[in-house]
């Protein structure tokens, strides 16, 4: 199955789901214009429709062995990622004055989902190695940049980011690897780092490892962790590269999916300790991390958008092919392509909506992210910031809900083929899963939204995106236009749910943490079928006033209806379960079942 | 992570949550009593913990290898299968007269469970023996039944169940294997079936497979379609085996899960044509296959509550025993078992409710499947086959979704351990997926419910059925527990909402066909949230009033109740998707995304 990079779907929701229009009419991108952003989006889906997409199913079947310490990427790979690094693409939103193209959120975030849809084992390397630029430009001492940012930005060597140990995953405080201060100013690190991404490979000679650990006299918890750059090869004065550090891969995991990403368990210190140069000032880790926190969360989001659209495009194509049984008044010995049947029907359509919906809301946080940034003052940025802070946890939780959603509903339209491995479909579904867990798991995005985001300034900033929602359906009552149904209806009705249950949350006041924390992913679902379906049809409404082609039309409009009056109309349940089943989950007993 | 069979849980759902008191109460079971069934279903729970169960890991890790036709299984399946027919489970709920113990669907319902909570890929081979004997039985001469069923009962052979080609999947009419008939009574087949479960593997000295095909002048579609036995080794006249038969597997499937399940595909008649006995009378091989079409449906399904309870129990585990994170209160250097955050216990318990809710459901469908086969008159029987065929898809669909859902919130219960082999986790999701597809897909079940068994019998089987539900909610009103909670008025909102969406099926009367279809699979879950609910709701009151030990009561009332306001509380907006979002399903333009 040949993937196509979906650019007139992205493009809508840049310029009408997500806002880009209006931010480019705000002067956030300055000379950067729509076509420019056509052009390079263009550009980035030739690049993965022609090296990356080829990559993802010989990854899946090869994986990465693991000899004596060292990886074997998989056929084909390492070409493939030199290309990558010649086209520029690692650098796409590094500063320019370290040889990046300092691109905004908005363009990375709609290129990172094509890659992504290319193949996700590939693309989650060069992503964090970009996560590592963010860090070290933003923190790093000149000589650390100098030394280090070139070759990262150009891609001639990667970047990991370690934060887990076995007893700290999501509770990042709980870490233990030690950073001992040497009298030449660097540190001297011991420990193990387990599920590192890329942390080992044979793709370029130097790897530059982030790593969080604590210095010898650290306080307990996040507020105790440093950041360090540890080179898998020392670099000399001149540039060339020097003696190995004492930093090795000890293993890899043997995983359900993304199998040509491989993820390692690193060692620290077998003989006596490897060379680390802090990144940031001591015991600010965190504070490092939290800087391209957001960016980082919206990757993985984009993720679950880039496989969705991969899982739907295949389901498509083999709907289209596959001849199986009749409809009405067909002969016995007849049969139709099974998009002719009701069921699959509304497979695709789901698979589509949801797909969008969710590519909406990741821009959207994008564009934040940019405003967040580039907003021409402080109020502006202030503002960005907080958007970005409400809608990332969003995008992060629902896009990858959404991306194994959509993987399982493309296995259902393959019926017994989409169970074999050789369509790609099970594929599509086993290297979605992950991203439900990693960097914030789900349930973590739902405490966040529900515990720090909807309280951000007494409540002020989600009230405002509401009324912006509002603001969707009343242009929508004002189109009246009878192609779209029940949307205007159901939309409403779903932005009234979130109201009040944003409200019934704010109303808490800290208060009742539980009973909060209970209903926190319904009420995430509920925030995304909400904005979701605001988004569609604001997509929808742009297409059925000429914009991008009037032949889009008819698709963008049945999609937001198929949304709004299939997703959204679940929005009164979410409601009653964030607002009124509090004590059905806190108050049960849960008994031991194997006792 | 060992299993424990859930035997006071399967008590609880048979007795009061399915009705199995009342059908005993009935007289449909004779001298069987409750002891009776609690021993067997004991006994069976024994065997899946110390043999089945530790055959899963190693299944799914080694798979079948196939070399030159021959499948071997995996190390201990053998020595595991023998001991499972010396045991007699494999004529379970065989005929008595051939060596079986003749037990009801109740009790195999019961104990199939347990046997997919211990292996899925081990049960099942066998489960499509039983079906082959069922078949068998049903429809066979006396001369096969001698020959062959004494041996598939004992299961010193196994049977296969052959329907499927690359061109017949979902359209079984559109297969073309072809049956010519010879002289002396027996048939020549040639051609090819794909996708059959254990077609070939060293488990036993001979396999029996039971094969769909077509005689030189029949009908096109399902009226031409014969059924043959063909043994891959013939039996002579004494019993001991003959001559190796003109069938062979050419290749095996590689599957994203049930590694261990051998899928075949099978060549007829490389040599002249395979020798095979007609079964049933010429052309009427779906009837024969209609037969066993509910219990086989049934037994799918009740896959995916085995699959759903061994991964609740995994997650239930590990979240007792996996520390990470604090709650309010706690110093920065301590952690808690997870099973203390909110949003894991939510989790936990929407598991624990869907496969419970499951579990009534296939439970009960399988007591009407007795009572059509039991009851004391042709009206008993005829209410208890109208009962059956209604619950049959909702307990093959709801189930096996049921199943995927609760395997993918154990991987996310336990985080990114979850997404690494080694936990077990991830095999339950990868093994849980395949059985939304089989024996029908779930579309086809939601499609078969609103077009075939809601318009039964002018619509009275499904009404008297909602009338029944709407029982449950006047006990719970009655009750007036406040440890309920909103439990009676979210079940009569749910009952409600169905019976409106039910009538609005009706209403149709076969014309706008697309339109019910588009809200067949919505339909199906807002019934399983309806009857599971009201199951749930009866074990509740069951053990409120003593049933089954006092102690229990916390944990039935609280899940009764977990479900009633998280799940059936949906069923407003699947209401409105079944009655009024149709023509966002069959007005939609869906363009191909690829061009």
């Amino acid at each position: 199955m040949s993937y196509r990079a979906p650019v007139s779907d992205i493009a809508s929701a840049l310029k009408h789901g997500a806002g880009l229009q209006r931010a480019i009419a705000d002067g956030l991108y300055g000379d950067l214009g729509e076509d420019d952003i056509d052009a390079v989006i263009a550009e980035a889906g030739r690049f993965a429709e022609n090296v990356i997409a080829p990559l993802n199913a010989i990854g899946d079947r090869y994986g990465t062995p693991f000899t004596d310490g060292a990886v074997t990427m998989p056929p084909g790979w390492k070409e493939a990622y030199r290309a990558w690094a010649a086209a520029g693409w690692n650098g796409i939103a590094a500063p320019a004055a370290w040889g990046g193209q300092d691109l905004p959120h908005a363009v990375k975030v709609a290129c990172n989902e094509i890659w992504n849809s290319g193949s996700m084992a590939f693309i989650i390397g060069p992503v964090l190695t970009m996560a590592a630029i963010e860090a070290l430009s933003a923190h790093g001492t000149e000589a650390l940049k100098e030394t280090y940012l070139p070759k990262l930005v150009s891609g001639e060597w990667t970047g990991t980011m370690q934060l887990t140990e076995p007893q700290a995953g999501s509770d990042v405080g709980a870490l233990r690897t030690k950073a001992v201060p040497q009298d030449d100013g660097s540190y001297r690190l011991t420990g193990q780092k387990i599920f590192i991404t890329y942390g080992e490979h044979d793709l370029t000679d130097n790897i530059i490892h982030f790593v969080l650990a604590r210095l010898p006299d650290a306080a307990a918890g996040t507020k105790g962790i440093s950041l360090f750059l540890v080179p898998k090869f020392l670099v000399n004065a001149d540039g060339s590269l020097g003696a190995r550090n004492d930093v090795r891969a000890h293993s890899i995991e043997h995983k359900m999916g993304i199998h040509a990403s491989p993820t390692c368990t690193m060692v620290y210190g077998d003989k006596g300790g490897a060379i680390g140069f802090l990144v940031g000032k001591e015991n600010a880790g965190m504070v490092c991390m939290f800087t391209m926190m957001n960016s980082a969360r919206l990757s993985v989001g984009i993720g679950g958008v880039g496989i969705a659209e991969r899982a739907t495009q295949a389901a498509s194509a083999y709907a289209r092919e596959r001849k199986q049984g009749r409809t009405a008044g067909m002969a016995a010995d007849q049969s139709v392509t099974i998009i002719g049947h009701v069921d699959v029907r509304r497979m695709l359509l789901t698979m589509r909506a949801l797909t969008r919906a969710a590519r909406a809301i990741c821009y959207a946080t994008a564009i934040a992210l940019d405003r967040a940034e580039r907003g021409a003052d402080e109020t502006a940025r202030k503002a960005g910031h907080g958007r970005a802070a409400l809608l990332t946890p969003v995008a992060k939780a629902f896009s990858t809900d959404v991306g194994t959603e959509v993987a399982s509903l493309g296995i259902q339209v393959h019926g017994g083929m989409g169970y074999i491995e050789e369509t790609g479909a099970a594929q599509y579904y086993r290297d979605a899963r992950i991203a439900q867990i990693y960097e914030g798991t789900n349930g973590i995005q739902a405490a966040d939204l529900v515990t720090r985001k909807v309280p951000l300034n007494g409540g002020q900033t989600v009230r405002r995106y509401i009324d912006e929602l509002g603001t969707t359906v009343g242009r929508l009552r004002a189109a009246n236009d009878p192609g779209f149904g029940a949307t205007a209806s159901r939309l409403g009705n779903a932005v009234e749910s979130l109201g009040r249950a944003t409200q019934w949350i704010l109303k808490q006041g800290g208060r009742n943490a539980d009973a909060v924390l209970a209903g926190a992913t319904s009420y995430l679902r509920l925030f995304a079928y909400a904005a979701g379906g605001c988004m569609l049809a604001e997509e929808a409404l742009a297409a059925a006033r000429g914009a991008n082609g009037a032949a889009s039309a008819g698709d963008r409009i049945g999609i937001a209806r198929f949304f709004a009056e299939n997703m959204a109309v679940q929005a009164g349940g979410l409601e009653v379960c964030v607002t009124q089943s509090a004590e059905s989950v806190t108050a049960a007993t849960l008994p031991d079942p194997t006792v």
